[in-house]
């Protein structure tokens, strides 16, 4: 994996964190942000990043950003818990390409996953949109649990 | 996801942690462990645990115990990073057997991936043990990097 190359202020995230470009809100804090993915995995599928560095992935995160974005992940991962009880929560964080990192902007992700449904990451699933409306009625249910 | 119950004292990662089951070290500090997965998903894949923490999940660790094993996972990804240049690495958390989780002490798995090479977890790799002084040399090679 290739540590070349800066930063691109121009990413979907960074867009995001700007205003550029919408998201469902599930919570958010002075140092980090956390949203509904639109290609989700499964229903609840989320995402946690950090508003203020401009890291890649993990081998180029601080510290402090990275424990910040991690006590996020827990109270994301709590409050999904408790509003859509799945049976298990899956927490995937992909560095590379080769790792299915398609936005460079260091991510979290959390997905609820239910007895007999899909355990990993499917393209099929990424290639699929989900319903704008659909996934706020889903943040209101996962907001209320914070 | 049940959250009833408490931690096993007896599980696998404890018995690690108090020294009855042998394990192929890559890195230590006074609050995380970090070892080779003896049932890798790919070469150099390892496991990260908080030594104090008995959280069996992420519904359950102290934020200090989280922020611990995130700081040492980023040092164990950017050492497999030096010693074997992957393509990538796959960082994974798995909360509930539902979601994949096999021993029930928090853990994070990093597993580095090659282009070409399987992305996602699979039970195969899960039921193939590695040889023992394979691991060892391997993780000679990383520990050198930290």
């Amino acid at each position: 994996m290739s540590l070349e190359g800066v930063y691109d202020e121009g990413n979907v995230f960074a867009l995001i964190l700007q205003g550029k470009i919408p998201s469902t809100r599930l919570y958010e804090d002075e140092h980090t942000y956390a949203f509904l993915d639109i290609q989700p995995q499964s229903k609840g599928h989320s995402l946690v990043i950090s508003k203020w560095s401009k890291a890649r992935n993990m081998l180029e995160i601080e510290d402090e950003a990275l424990a910040q974005v991690m006590a996020t992940v827990k109270k994301v991962a709590a409050a999904t818990h408790k509003a859509l009880d799945p049976d298990g929560i899956h927490i995937a964080q992909f560095n590379g390409a080769a790792a299915g990192q398609t936005v460079f902007h260091l991510h979290f992700h959390i997905v609820p996953r239910w007895a007999g449904g899909p355990a990993g990451f499917s393209a099929h699933a990424q290639g699929n949109f989900a319903d704008p409306a659909a996934l706020e009625a889903l943040a209101e249910e996962i907001r209320a649990q914070f």
